[in-house]
């Protein structure tokens, strides 16, 4: 410690962000399973008691990291609600693909298949702000009439926003732009009453 | 070593069947980051040159151990051409989701996102015979007039399998079968011609 007076704000902002950038490094270094406590403290330049004051294990920290980091969408709105959802999702998908805070966050999902600890923390807070986004405004298209009733709001989701995350997991690659306007104008064909 | 005689092809056979279940458990503990082949050889028995010899790589090892893991799928052959397509796809990864391997599977995918000779790996003697099985009826499809020529064969393939992997990558399970048949109703109700 080179001062001893208390800490202000702009001084524990500072390492809360180093802490989460060394988050991702080391996750992109290590993958999930890898990452310890120590490594992140020791790449942030920081004691392992100032990460342990605020995340209790290292599910919590990795989940405050990927939320810190990638945004939730903003919603566009052009007057057509099934076009406004295609956009929505077409831009928060493809920012993220082919990434490499893309290939954390997916790598960290796989692990949440052999932890349930992560998968609910990243359930509750990760995914459920993101993909609320998108269920919002499918809700909102089936109330005004423009969206098909009869398909569960769940399946709805997957099919907008699953192709476009597969074909960069297969590919490396976001979708190209003309494919996911062909892609979208398909999907909202049979969406749309 | 217990013998001197020379190895017969039934005992290295164990001895590749040790080293690949012995990858998966190595993949589902530390993931791909994690993954050395001292601790292959370990948990499989065997000493390090026994995995050397065949594998020259870790990429190698993983990618072969996946290909040896998850069997390509067999088509159905109902007479109705979408349908079948409908329900290889749904066989296939349905079957996976959810699954160790499946978490597994996805965690080499987006660990290849920072790897560049995993991810060539992995495309080469995972993905294309896995993928092509999709894209071979999605072509014949398309040849007997039954689905859209207009859409890219990779779209199609995005469109009919995206939605299954990405429910099982945000909720950690296989879609419904309920879920499963309406999602397909309504994907090929847009692909059919």
């Amino acid at each position: 410690m080179v001062e001893s007076k208390p800490r202000g704000r702009p001084r524990s902002a500072r390492a809360q962000e180093a802490i989460i950038s060394a988050t991702l490094a080391v996750l992109v270094e290590t993958g999930f399973a890898g990452l310890t406590i120590e490594a992140v403290a020791s790449r942030a330049g920081v004691g392992r008691p100032t990460i342990y004051r605020r995340w209790a294990t290292k599910e919590d920290l990795v989940v405050d990291a990927l939320a810190a980091t990638v945004p939730v969408a903003s919603t566009v709105d052009t007057g057509d609600l099934a076009a406004d959802i295609a956009e929505t999702v077409r831009a928060a998908i493809n920012g993220l693909g082919g990434s490499e805070v893309g290939g954390v966050v997916v790598g960290v999902l796989a692990a949440a298949a052999a932890n349930p600890v992560l998968a609910s923390a990243l359930a509750e807070r990760y995914l459920a702000p993101r993909l609320g986004v998108v269920s919002e405004l499918v809700a909102r298209g089936v109330a005004a009439g423009v969206l098909r009733s009869d398909l569960s709001p769940e399946v709805m989701r997957d099919l907008l926003i699953g192709p476009l995350v597969y074909h960069w997991l297969v590919t490396g690659s976001p979708m190209s732009e003309p494919n996911t306007t062909a892609l979208f104008t398909a999907i909202l064909s049979t969406l749309r009453t």
